[in-house]
């Protein structure tokens, strides 16, 4: 994609919201209102719609109920991957998804889900509101006309399930797995045959051969998925979203009609929702690969060979969209804010929680 | 500490809540009003002073100025290390601290800013917001009459900072060491000599020999105090605050008379606070410990030895507080997710980090 496909993106957004101001404005009462949130997911998707569920329960509680948020599932009102367009040209008044699904519209809204080689959850944390993240997500949000926030995550995505164990980057060549987004790319430059499928064609997928291997999420949903009985192996880590952040976008001028105290509001809800959905996942995690593992899964992780090739395909990958001044300049954010703070949570977190669970397992 | 005496504290603070509901009863009016948070710190410090400011001020944003929270420096109103007294007598409405401070209250205050070979970060917001940490919390402050949230969190604090190299488990025996808290008693059990010094005085004391070592916040905060002069080895990882949580704790009949929106608001302001201040203080220490090490501070890791002396002297000391029945309750929960939660992350999170470190270094 060139820097003259996003400039005719970004006219179709100031276009459709300044639409949408025209279409929304009666709505916009003294007294209470209702905003409808289209989001990405099927309704009750565990971890996913408990984050949807939580901060439109949240900015309801917390107004009062001046504002009340009514979340529709994906195909109730519009599909997953129209919920941005729904948003920019007012038929709904915010969504919540995963910002890498637009990201056709400009390729940086990868940065506020994830990228390949990119930031864990506490490095996203750190850039985001510690950094300029938020900053930059308000800068790409007001060339569409969208006011976005983080309000999701998921923690590491596991590295995949494999039917047979991976022993070298080589093994990846010719290898059906189902990786969609930035990941899939990069996967697809070591030989990878990349599929995109839905979750629920995985499984058969993989029980007919149709599929050598798959990431899904992490060990909670994953085994919920019963991708344990088809695959034997499972690499805990990997490479192509080490943090997955979720967000609420809100059409920008929704948003500035909104009072100040219910925009700070709206900020909190998906601040406290990010923080509280990652608590949950990691929490549900542990568990999960406790059992996967006493039922028999082999865990595994990838050789320093795999890595170096997960890494130069990544970086290569990202490096190709800096051509256009607005990722560059977000790419380079988060990237000087990954290395700095990796810096200091390597020496210190990394080293300890190594040392301490070195020693508890001995007691 | 025996179990009566946590008792006695619990009927004095149960008669002080008492108190404060009647004293404090003419100030609720329907209108706006004004709550009084009294801190343990000075105005100011860097980090955490933000962390009070951020809480403060959100909580009036975000109630449209229905409720105006006005922060006294420690001194200002009380001294720091009263300030639970005064929130639970009704002297102050609420507190910013750290919980730790109220250990002579109940030693299970402790788990709510860190324990010796305790949590991260991540691993402390996994317990707090996705298993029973914040619901333990609150069950522990009903004994005194506190309703409490995490509301701050300075990350991983370092390992500190030593005069001389530390080769052994063996050159702690006799070390002049600053650290407050049960890390230090954790620490007395290697034959240390712990010191308890503010802030203010170590320098002088690692200048002039009367300290060996000490431990201070990060390296974003150590580099202000100027340790980086009269030390040259530095310890980033550290067993006495693996994370480290500050909390807003307010009075339970105050708490109680908010509206069920203002409750909302205050508990979404301090998730806010917890994860900004984290980001805050992670941010920084990044390009702090860089500078550090420009500057010639040399980095070192404890030995496998240390480690395991930290180890069997921290889980003695914890076990040491389990007769306590309340304690036992927080002592296992905060335990049993940190080991569950600390399997997940170590084969993702960590050991995608260090393969990534690794792969970015080398390009």
């Amino acid at each position: 994609m060139d820097r003259r496909s996003f400039l005719r993106a970004s006219t179709v957004g100031a276009a459709g919201a300044a639409a949408a101001s025209t279409l929304a404005a009666p709505a916009y009462a003294q007294g209470n209102r209702t905003l409808t949130m289209v989001t990405t997911w099927p309704r009750g998707l565990a971890g996913v719609w408990d984050s949807v569920e939580r901060v439109a329960n949240n900015i309801t509680a917390a107004t009062d109920g001046q504002i009340t948020v009514e979340p529709r599932a994906a195909g109730e009102l519009v599909g997953a991957l129209e919920s941005f367009d729904a948003v920019v040209s007012g038929q709904a008044d915010m969504y919540h998804g995963a910002d890498y699904y637009w990201v056709g519209q400009h390729p940086a809204w990868a940065y506020f889900t994830a990228v390949p080689f990119g930031m864990t959850a506490p490095e996203i944390m750190t850039w985001y509101y510690g950094g300029d993240g938020m900053a930059l997500h308000h800068e790409l949000g007001d060339v569409f006309g969208v006011r976005a926030f983080i309000a999701g995550q998921t923690g590491a995505q596991g590295g995949g399930w494999f039917r047979n164990e991976v022993t070298s980057a080589d093994d990846f060549n010719g290898l059906k797995f189902r990786m969609p987004g930035l990941g899939g790319e990069a996967l697809s430059k070591l030989g990878a045959s990349v599929q995109v499928l839905p979750g629920g064609e995985i499984y058969q997928a993989l029980s007919t051969g149709a599929l050598d291997a798959t990431e899904w999420i992490g060990p909670w949903s994953d085994e919920k998925l019963g991708l344990q009985e088809v695959c034997d192996y499972y690499y805990p880590a990997g490479f192509h979203e080490p943090g997955a952040a979720l967000s609420v976008g809100m059409n920008l001028e929704v948003f500035n009609s909104l009072t100040a105290s219910q925009q700070k509001i709206v900020e909190m809800a998906c601040a406290d929702a990010h923080q509280a959905n990652y608590a949950q996942f990691i929490f549900n995690n542990g568990p999960a690969l406790e059992r996967l593992t006493s039922g028999g899964t082999q865990v595994r992780e990838f050789s320093e060979d795999v890595w170096d090739a997960f890494g130069a395909a990544s970086i290569e990958l990202l490096n190709g969209y800096t051509s256009d001044d607005l990722f560059k300049k977000i790419h380079d954010s988060a990237q000087a804010s990954l290395r700095s703070s990796s810096g200091w949570l390597d020496v210190s977190d990394s080293a300890y929680s190594r040392q301490r669970n070195r020693v508890l397992a001995s007691m």
